[in-house]
């Protein structure tokens, strides 16, 4: 008896569910009408106003058994998805989003090609300190067929009374060493005011950890036509790093590629922790190319290559990782730089594993 | 023109919205009455199966503006509300929850009444160490008009190879100090197997923040009649942490307190992150007291009296903090113990701040 | 036996710590007199070299039962407190310290003491949308007998399409109400080339969470004679955010406040989980005002009237919250910000606390 | 001058410290003859009160220039080396360390190596619901050459209401599929009294998330001589998870095995956040096998193949993922789990990546 009742009020559930959708359906086609005729008045913003009538009427006459948070709720909703159909076609409007644009990018500096699916190892001392220092490194960098290296000169430190980096000298060591040995240099910025300037010295302009959502310094580097390395701020959600990007691409530069640098965790075995899945994340929503920083993700040398394998294993275009010359007297970042030997051996190991192929073929040209 | 036919569309959203609020009002109905059915065939399990036939159907008949996936988002909502209005009878069965019962619960124990709107403060060791080690604590309780005392039987602890506690014989001195000083006295138990012979020497039993989601120490608990303060679990959210008193309640005991102990984060200033807007959240939330552990929240002297004070002002009834004769050689927790001439100018200043009245009124009957 | 042969041992052990700190003692001496001397040489700078030379020197050496990490280990943290003999001095230069400057910092803007003991409530909508929306909230500050307006011009937002702000109009509209109204208004500014305008419109300039590791923004406005409000930053740690004040008077400008506005953690149930002890912290640490921000920290108007009073309680130096003429139609944070007569509501039942005693007799001269 | 000046003060500093290095292995042989005085007496438990007499005997000889607070530090420093030495003697004793035993402990079950080098996969429903539903998951299992099946019992639920497993009839029926399909089973065990049981039932007992630190169910299972998995809590520090498998092997049972399953991090694109280097960071540090739950960690079915590479070739002894012949209506991880043929391409793409080699070779004899 009760399962033929049962099967009685499934039917009108089922009916009522195709009128619903019926109604959903002929009320989203006029919010897109109306979203044009909006567009035509040049006046395309949310409304909460309006909102707030709509469900002010509804809560008027509604008549139960839902209550009125209840109800609040459900058009809430409703008037969300409508909204996002609307905001779906700015969406597909998000540039650096895989709807947008569906192939990768591949960014191309010097002949290297940042992103076209063979991984890439960007190696460099933490900060620059001397015209040797970075010879002594790109020496080696040649010796084994690597193509990318990286710098500091503006170093952000939390106290104001740590050393600060070598400022524009440290840029003009990266270009004498970026021409003399065919390298393509990567080194960060800190200021809009200090752009002009970099592009001359150097290939590749990073944003840090604590710039992500510095706007104006996006802005600024969006107004550029320079290749930008943006790292994932220190607890930036995905989402937000996603946005950061979007601040660049908004304003024209179009080469831009993000760099997995660990977030802040309560574990404090690692520096950071390493966000591994992050990287499908980003290479699913974007068409950007995406790297990981294992030296200050982990900041421990005894971690470096097995979550350098990780972060290639995982899909990322490539990894990013500290070498100096005599780690134990640089300047800053003493105890999480490789140093050349132990560095060509994670090379070497990196290579036997089978998931980096090392650069000679792609670059050598 | 483009102001008028806004309007006109903007009438005709008007009335779809009152007609989709009809057919689901009417759509709820039927889901309720669907429920009652079930319930005489003692199936009242939620449906998986028949929920993706609707959508199926749904989606088949989806002639868009709205994709499919909106459609089937749409729906799980709407399905979702519909279910919460029959859980809404059981979440006014959320036992532990304002809508099931809006005055405050109270815990009586030897007179103290714990959640009178009137802080009380609960203090002692953290670990019981010797019957005279708790006595100097208990007869300076009694000197300043404090009636509870806590102190460590079974010290749950990160290392096999640390102090576990005296365990039954620290809950025999417990209960001849309790006796002998007319104290309510608090003490963690870790494991099912205890709880029986606890009741007989202490009279709260406290579940620790590991044990917060050890779900069969917290059903036995609930199926004893003794009180119990429940403390949040290390990264416990609110909502778990409601939950978990549930649990208690749910086999019928409802005498539960609640305890913040502050939460794992990043910061390495404190012990932990005292969340202190988890107080009046589970005020507004539950009917239970809730009280603030200063000493495991913070981890360090100097901040017990400032957050003490907080913890009251923000609505909390009442504060826990560790005292000890002598902190420097205590098994346990030697850093954030306060001996008791400092625990005692922490009560003259959590006095004199005007927050805490002290308790001989309300309990010296 | 083993007693008798106990005491003996430990009577050796007494003998060797005498010594040893003796030496250690000594060895300090010479490490400040050598740093002296360095000095002279303009070379003060920490030398890796030279202590990687002790310390093989000194593993050259070892004969155990230590073995060489532990050695190396322990050494370093012989060498690490000489050092910071030498930063000490330094230390007492760290400029934000209380080592360095004992009495509290009071601000006075407009003669509003800002600090001075007495705590102060700092009010306004989150962005700056027009003239009228600031007045509605000024005259309701005037009946109120506040004195400090806050309001958003230049608004960081996680999206580039969303709403940035007013910008110059936003500052021009403070600069008016304030003139108007006899208000301190404070703003956010979010570039360094913004500040020199700003200083022309606002009293006080806010640095925001997302830039409070934008040292070139911090330098600069170091380098203004201009009132500053420094919030920490989402995942700041508690030293992190010392330093950055510290960037800001390492320029020269003293006339700065602190605000904790809740730190990013897993919890959902609040925007961020509202970090209450780093304000006694920060009084302790630092002799600068703090603040502190219900608002951004609860993201729930449920919850702004007992963080406030645990916020004053606790020992802040005033509170942050946002208020709205219409919170449903705001431009950005709608859902948090309290719309007048709920801010009055609040603004009653402070004062009922007895915490926060209104501002009249402090700022009515 | 002054560098001559320096030359000198330099090699008095290093005669001094070679003073100091041998003074300090002169006391730290005098403590290890203590330790064993000690220990004849069988008090060999850590005495604070001797320590604070030794810190105000040096403290009260304290000349300068270090501080008393510096010397209490430093001294503090030297107490602990000196007591490490004896802990090294204990943590050698650590069972779980490398250092207690170099090479790596292999479980073998039913012929099933755990450990040996060649990565396994562990799969399975979230929750047994029917001998149907495990059978058609354990019929692919054979198909594709795997051997080892988990599913869930017992499920700890955040609700008292939500689905709690099937209890000892979900234990019969991994029993059943076991035998029938020569499988290795694994199920999580929640409380000690189930214990017993579960050794008839099934190969593997889990301990889960939640019950990390439940220190009596630990101990209950490591009185046992079964296998066990060992499950990181959700914000246990790997100090904390190690400890957590101490307690197990404390008493007797070697048969333990770790899994990384995410930690609770701010960041919501996923149900977790999986800390990769944890792998690599337990492999150094202990002997056990090491296994990453990708289901769990990430909570998205799309993430699991790239994580799981990622978990391979970081070096973990397996993976472990959820598979049910219709997730859309599980009872438990609807959305996380995968059906049989998205299962089988996981596989091949696992195969395909050449970190995985499939386990015919090592498991079929």
């Amino acid at each position: 008896m009760a399962h033929d009742q049962i099967e009685t009020i499934r039917k009108q559930i089922d009916q009522l569910n195709l009128q619903i959708l019926d109604l959903l359906n002929q009320r989203a086609s006029l919010v897109q009408e109306l979203g044009k005729e909006k567009e035509k008045l040049g006046s395309n913003r949310f409304d909460p106003e309006r909102e707030r009538q709509m469900l002010n009427q509804l809560v008027e006459h509604n008549k139960g058994p839902f209550n009125d948070t209840t109800v609040r709720h459900l058009f809430k909703q409703i008037f969300q998805v409508s909204l996002d159909l609307q905001n779906d076609e700015k969406k597909k409007v998000l540039l650096v989003s895989r709807k947008k644009k569906a192939e990768d990018t591949v960014v191309t500096v010097k002949g290297v090609e940042f992103g076209n699916g063979s991984p890439l190892l960007i190696a460099g001392p933490c900060s620059v300190e001397s015209y040797e220092q970075v010879k002594a490194v790109a020496e080696n960098h040649v010796k084994r067929g690597l193509r990318v290296l990286r710098g500091g000169a503006y170093k952000p430190r939390t106290s104001p009374y740590d050393f600060q980096g070598l400022g524009e000298e440290g840029l003009q060591i990266l270009k004498r060493i970026g021409d003399e040995f065919n390298l393509v240099t990567i080194s960060e910025i800190v200021t809009p005011g200090d752009l002009e300037l970099a592009t001359q010295y150097i290939d590749v302009i990073q944003i840090g950890a604590r710039n992500m959502q510095n706007f104006e310094l996006l802005k600024a580097v969006g107004r550029l036509n320079h290749p930008v390395l943006l790292k994932r701020g220190l607890s930036a959600t995905i989402e937000e790093f996603i946005y950061a990007a979007e601040y660049i691409l908004a304003e024209g530069n179009t080469q831009v590629m993000l760099c997995e640098r660990g977030i802040r965790t309560y574990e404090k075995a690692t520096r950071n922790t390493l966000d591994i899945s992050a990287v499908p994340l980003l290479k699913q929503e974007t068409h950007l190319p995406v790297f990981v920083d294992v030296t200050h993700s982990t900041g421990r040398r005894d971690l470096l290559l097995p979550t350098a394998k990780a972060g290639i294993a995982v899909g990322s275009d490539g990894v990013m990782v500290e070498v100096h010359p005599d780690p134990d007297v640089a300047l800053s970042d003493a105890k999480q730089q490789l140093n050349i030997p132990d560095f060509n051996t994670f090379l070497d190991e990196l290579i036997a594993s089978g998931l980096y192929k090392g650069e000679a073929v792609t670059t050598r040209r």
